[in-house]
């Protein structure tokens, strides 16, 4: 039977089994071989003494190329000076794809690499049980928060990524040949999960990719990313958020649950943040980021100011309660204080993860804002439609995968947290 | 507290609820008005005797206009003549968003319209609970395949839409313009998953969407749909084609255990098919469709050949050793006959839900079948790059998400299970 290396235990001890995966090392002593085998969840030493093994056998294993594909069928046997306890004597050994030499890219990790290297023959990095630990924990998320919120009566959607409508003006949109027309790459679901607010959905969730042609090149910034998204009816911003701080909570239980070997291969202790996270109001924020950088009031934070902000802030945290003017025409203005609006960052350090508010659900007044922001309403026909025939009162957010991953991994680059990322300069791989 | 109309029962009653939604139909008779609100998970009777109720709540209910967003607040009382056997008598009834009037698409479907009409006002349209309910089964559909997959150790995964390469050659790509480069929206995820292999993931899945340029317009066809793809090592296309069968049958549970309303509502009667699936040759299944249409061996079955073929199978079947030149380069030839291939379509009646097949893992067969089919190897690089270094064998198949609701909920448009198609003409909303 067929297992993972992570799979044999003292049950295995004088048993059969089969194993598949990479040569990751062979050492050569003349009359013994040993042959280190790799696979994505750990590894396996593969004895062989001259003696005791087919001729074949020994001399293929001897032979082997490091990266190959191999086969291996023999007895486990208890062995404490091999790294998991347990060695495998072959009776088995088949090359199922010979590697070519010299690998472009070291899988052992003696030699280190540029990212732009590593980046560029990614199929081998991924190897690296660090890298594709990555990878592991990133599947966990995608799957605990699926887990939460249709356990919470969200339905999951699909949105189109072929858009005619930029979601927050013109901007920083990619450009698509649709047949004989000009469309675009959406930067966003937002007037598709609102709109479906007005369909009566009443909660949906969705995860999908969402473009954006920054053009600025940082270590927290992709071309092409993931978002989770969420839009939920007759709540506002306090009650999304309550469903953000919960999820995130529950991202790390169920991280710290079942991923427990992936997080020791990327050395990185996960604690489960406490509810409820910290908030603190724009206004709050601009103080104290004031004493050391000069933001006008109404401006986004700077990078530098959100570093001074980070000094002063513990674990994940909201800012709350942004200027109408820096957030987006779709943001609820306070009805007592119109000059800000209902909005929130989540923040983790001097990362934003996501960002959400309760929206206007009011014809007139989105109009007003879209107009304000130097929008033209005529560009937003369907979306507008939707709030003229019974749209409720919503709020939602949008949470990025990837910064979440490196809040969560303590990543340094963006890049890191996806397979195959897309930045100003790599389309490839 | 807050319910949806369908969680009240007889625990409610002679308590206070409130209830959130939209404005189906109001009856005034004079003393008595009787409103009908609708959620998304049913509807509820509003009865307001004029002597019972606040003049302020009977008034605003009275004249409120249909489809109307409202908040009610009201005692449940037992009525074995409403729909429900309850009623609810309002002492509050706020009117959160006023509607306009006329609508432009009727919501008590009262008034039959054309899916163009349909489409172009969605959101009113998704209001009827027969077009919701498509979604709702949509939505277990795609937490039931995660469900699959996350237990049998899959790795979910993202890759990347914008790509410089074609995944089998250059038709039917929409251009992008990323930056100053030319670039692609991907049409499958083939390359990436397969390039995991070689990364060493074992088994991955990926939900997402695809984009194909195709010009035809029919009923079956999108230009942007959803994709559930899977890649596994170490097995061929007996094992996935195991999986695919294991996971409809899986998915048709769930759906039949969490969608009995909606299934109702829909008018369908949903049956789990038995486990195998039958499989017919293409051989087999050209001799049967010759009998009434002429198909020269190695060619794909036309539309018209599948309906003759749909007349001889029951429920799900595959197609299976398909001519190798009528597949992508990338499915294994047979050793023995290397005229046709390991590959494997999924069908209900005429319909093909997916397709599959062992993949070739040998870097020479590769190149040769690359450019037996009039390709070019040079624009393969990084895929290429991945064969050299140590891939397993393996195989894999996309299923789509929009033709399997088709083929579960007998949808005679492709365009109704999805929220917002995108096809030859359309692009709004």
């Amino acid at each position: 039977m067929r297992k993972f290396t992570s799979e044999i235990s003292e049950e295995d001890f004088g048993k059969k089994v089969t194993l598949y995966g990479w040569i990751h090392e062979v050492r050569d002593l003349g009359g013994l071989v040993f042959v280190v085998l790799r696979d994505r969840e750990g590894f396996a030493q593969i004895t062989l003494p001259k003696k005791k093994v087919k001729q074949e056998v020994f001399e293929r294993a001897k032979n082997v190329r490091r990266e190959s594909v191999v086969k291996v069928v023999g007895e486990v046997k208890k062995e404490e000076r091999a790294p998991n306890g347990f060695e495998i004597i072959p009776e088995e050994f088949e090359v199922l794809n010979e590697a070519d030499a010299p690998l472009p890219l070291d899988v052992t990790e003696k030699v280190p690499a540029e990212l732009d290297t590593r980046l560029d023959h990614r199929f081998l990095d991924l190897r690296k049980h660090r890298v594709f630990a990555i990878f592991r924990v990133r599947s966990e998320v995608l799957n605990a928060t699926r887990e939460f919120f249709h356990e919470r009566g969200f339905i999951e959607v699909n949105t189109p990524k072929i858009v005619s409508t930029a979601t927050e003006g013109g901007t920083e949109l990619f450009p698509i040949t649709y047949f004989e027309r000009e469309a675009f790459l959406n930067q966003s679901p937002q007037l598709y999960k609102q709109t479906l607010m007005a369909a009566g959905f009443d909660r949906v969730f969705e995860i999908g990719p969402i473009f954006r042609a920054e053009e600025h090149n940082t270590v927290r910034h992709l071309n092409e990313a993931t978002s989770i998204d969420i839009e939920v009816s007759f709540t506002d911003h306090n009650g999304v958020m309550k469903y953000l701080e919960e999820l995130i909570v529950y991202i790390h239980e169920r991280v710290v649950e079942n991923c427990e070997k992936y997080l020791n291969w990327l050395n990185v202790k996960l604690e489960v943040p406490e509810k409820p996270f910290e908030r603190i109001t724009y206004d709050e924020a601009l103080e104290i980021v004031s004493r050391k950088e000069e933001i006008p009031w109404g401006e986004d934070f700077s990078t530098p100011a959100l570093k001074v902000l980070a000094e002063h802030m513990q674990g994940y945290y909201f800012i709350t309660d942004w200027p109408t003017e820096s957030k987006p025409f779709y943001a609820m203005p306070y009805e007592n204080r119109k000059e800000i609006c209902k909005s929130f960052d989540l923040m983790k350090g001097w990362l934003e993860l996501a960002s959400g508010a309760q929206r206007i659900h009011k014809y007139d007044l989105l109009v007003e804002r879209i107009k304000a922001q130097g929008l033209d309403p005529e560009s937003f026909g369907f979306y507008l439609e939707a709030f003229r025939y019974g749209m409720p009162p919503h709020a939602g957010w949008g949470l990025g995968v990837e910064r979440l991953l490196m809040a969560m991994l303590d990543l340094k680059n963006i890049r890191e947290a996806v397979l195959f990322p897309r930045d100003r300069q790599r389309l490839v791989p």
